[in-house]
């Protein structure tokens, strides 16, 4: 899509590029951010609860720059508020004078087992015509409560010199979302911005300064890898391009990690990474068997139900199955059917600027159960501890549309075969 | 072994823990490294060759300090000499008034096809008595030249609060060979030195304030992998605990590095890191597995003479096989013989506190030649561009005995099979 179509607001200062993710373990937090292109303040959020407009709280952003090649950054501004009350409706202003703009979320309910809640999942999304169908598509569909998106946001870095002021236009595009749901964010390889022949070595520079999120919070030493509790959910965020072999940090803290997730406060465990661990489509093939190797044995061990990938820019939803048998002389590399496996979900059909990727390995294998190369996203329906409801929407239909539709049994409650 | 074992030497502010390597691309460069314990300066290393010892040329280093939880550490130097003479003894000299200290290296030949040049291979070192014979063994070999050190340096991690007095200790008592030849470096998982519950959250800090690496010099842009040329080895470094996924920092320099090699200007291409790709023990079994399924490729397409790894804590040397057909639905997921595949040496035998691993997998795999659970080394005494000449001396035997000896054939050259 041209620049021009997503200007920035009207007004001196005005902030702009709003987005909103959770701010803390459990969903009483957000994390507020914006830029302010021109000063630094102000750096104040208002905010008050729909039913109680009389009582106005403050919260003060932290605010960060940066450069990149030639490019100096606006004003970026993260403020966490925490403490909210759970299940309720928040309104929150931003700026001041004649660019004043407001916007508004409604916190989760607390964290529990039968309490339904609804995501979002979009991947690989860029800035082009497509993208804006998908975003689109996902706005009109009333039920989706929080996003949880598997990387690759701006695709900056397919823009000569990695133009930054794509990242701009792609926080202002994504506004009329991101400000009001929070997304939960991954980080992709487009969000690397690795670039050392201009003289850009530090890797996820711009996408550091720009989506912070609560990974203290689960222990973590790096935003990279972190996990929240969201209603029925608990949500564990890995990273592709770090490093995960054992002893590594994101490996030490994944492994503790697991063993605290109680499923008898949320039973709906969920997985996020950029590069899939099982797909079946020829562009990036294999890609994730890396990660596949080292996690796939906790996976399964620890039941989890579903893990959500993009970066293959096509969909594809796989059977329950697992490849963990393998010890290098036994010949058992073949991925079979298991109960206590997650279902892998490839959602990176976002809609980019690299086209779709529609080169499937043929035959289609067995442990592939869907697959389509169609720009979508999808909407997972939580219901209570034990079922969840699952559509995939192509962009080429209505909203209203499935083109995938599956019931999720939880892997804990609930581990009966789907297909029966 | 005690700390008593290794004291500071004598003299006011003596310069300790000296430790050189090689400082550029080619060999005519060395980066002399050394601590002063209590005050900054002097800062200068006077060296000259040993056949003129009139010409004085003096260089001076850059000083780091760094402090890890409680521990503070002295000065840290680190001094680049360039533009060496090939195949030339110097002398070089530390320190003033009473603590002048005097060591010397020699330089390798030029970087060409059928220099003769020797590595030492060492690996998880540590600091115990093990660690102590291993190295009086490689020092009683008139041949080594050089150390291709893969790993596990000084086990300060296995010490309360990573006690970073370990690193100094472990640094004054190899000084008696770092001092005198370049050890390569590879950094393992003891170098990680990741201890968030005592608020140190960078890793490898102590490892890369400690020791540097001509890195730049690549074109890497971190010390934890990089290349040199040495006479006529191509030696190319990687890190196992960093990201080396599709798209990282690392493979990226990788890939591109594989294609600078010329086998014409140096026939052995010799990969370095820490964890094996393939062995056969028990402990630490198929921990290379994320990194092999993402480089074994490369490895075979550009027909790598060796890759050396440590971590197991014994001796190990493979057939050469590859296995690389595997595509998750094809079952071909067993290493085959391959005549294009390196010899895989696993060396993690050096002494380290935490013992032998004496649990191989039975039977031994057909893809395993040689194994052994016994501390010691390794000679490579590379001959030409064809040959090269291989043994491993185990510490129980004198010197001289090598309990496991071969010729490697250079792949590029002359790529035989050696059993034949």
């Amino acid at each position: 899509m041209p620049a021009t179509a997503f200007p920035s607001p009207k007004g001196s200062n005005a902030p702009e590029q709003v987005h909103i993710t959770q701010g803390d373990r459990g969903g009483r937090g957000v994390i507020i951010s914006w830029m302010t292109p021109n000063e630094r303040h102000p750096n104040v959020v208002r905010y008050w609860k729909a039913y109680d407009p009389s009582d106005v709280y403050t919260a003060h952003s932290q605010i960060f720059t940066y450069r990149y090649y030639n490019y100096s950054s606006g004003y970026i501004h993260h403020a966490t508020i925490k403490k909210l009350e759970y299940n309720t409706k928040y309104f929150y202003e931003l700026g001041r004078g004649d660019a004043i703009r407001q916007f508004s979320f409604t916190t989760p309910p607390r964290p529990g087992p039968d309490v339904p809640y609804t995501f979002g999942i979009i991947g690989d999304l860029g800035q082009t015509y497509a993208s804006n169908s998908t975003l689109g598509h996902y706005m009109a569909n009333p039920k989706g409560e929080a996003v949880l998106f598997v990387g690759d946001l701006s695709y900056a870095d397919n823009y000569p010199l990695h133009d930054q002021s794509k990242w701009d236009i792609w926080g202002r595009f994504v506004e009329k979302s991101t400000a009001y749901q929070p997304w939960i964010w991954t980080a992709g390889n487009h969000e690397l911005d690795f670039a050392p022949e201009i003289g850009e070595y530090l890797p996820f520079k711009p996408f550091l300064h720009r989506y912070h999120v609560p990974y203290k919070q689960s222990g973590s030493t790096s935003p990279l890898w972190y996990s929240i509790k969201r209603g029925p959910a608990y949500i564990i965020v890995l990273s592709s391009y770090s490093a995960f072999t054992k002893y590594s940090p994101q490996y030490q803290w994944f492994e503790a990690e697991l063993k605290k997730v109680d499923r008898h406060e949320t039973p709906w465990l969920i997985l996020m990474m950029h590069a899939p661990l099982y797909n079946s489509n020829n562009y990036h093939y294999m890609e994730g068997e890396s990660m596949r190797v080292i996690f796939e044995p906790w996976i399964v061990q620890y039941k989890v139900d579903l893990v959500l990938a993009g970066h293959v820019h096509a969909y594809e939803r796989s059977e329950r199955i697992s490849n963990i048998r393998y010890n290098i002389t036994n010949g058992l590399s073949t991925p079979i059917k298991d109960k206590s496996a997650p279902v892998y979900l490839t959602i990176g059909d976002g809609g980019n600027i690299e086209g779709l990727a529609n080169n499937f390995t043929n035959p289609q294998p067995f442990y592939s159960a869907y697959r389509e190369a169609s720009f979508g996203h999808a909407i997972l329906e939580i219901k209570n501890r034990t079922h969840a409801y699952y559509t995939w929407h192509r962009n080429q239909d209505d909203e209203a549309v499935a083109s995938d539709s599956t019931w999720f049994f939880n892997r804990f409650w609930y581990p009966k075969d789907e297909s029966n």
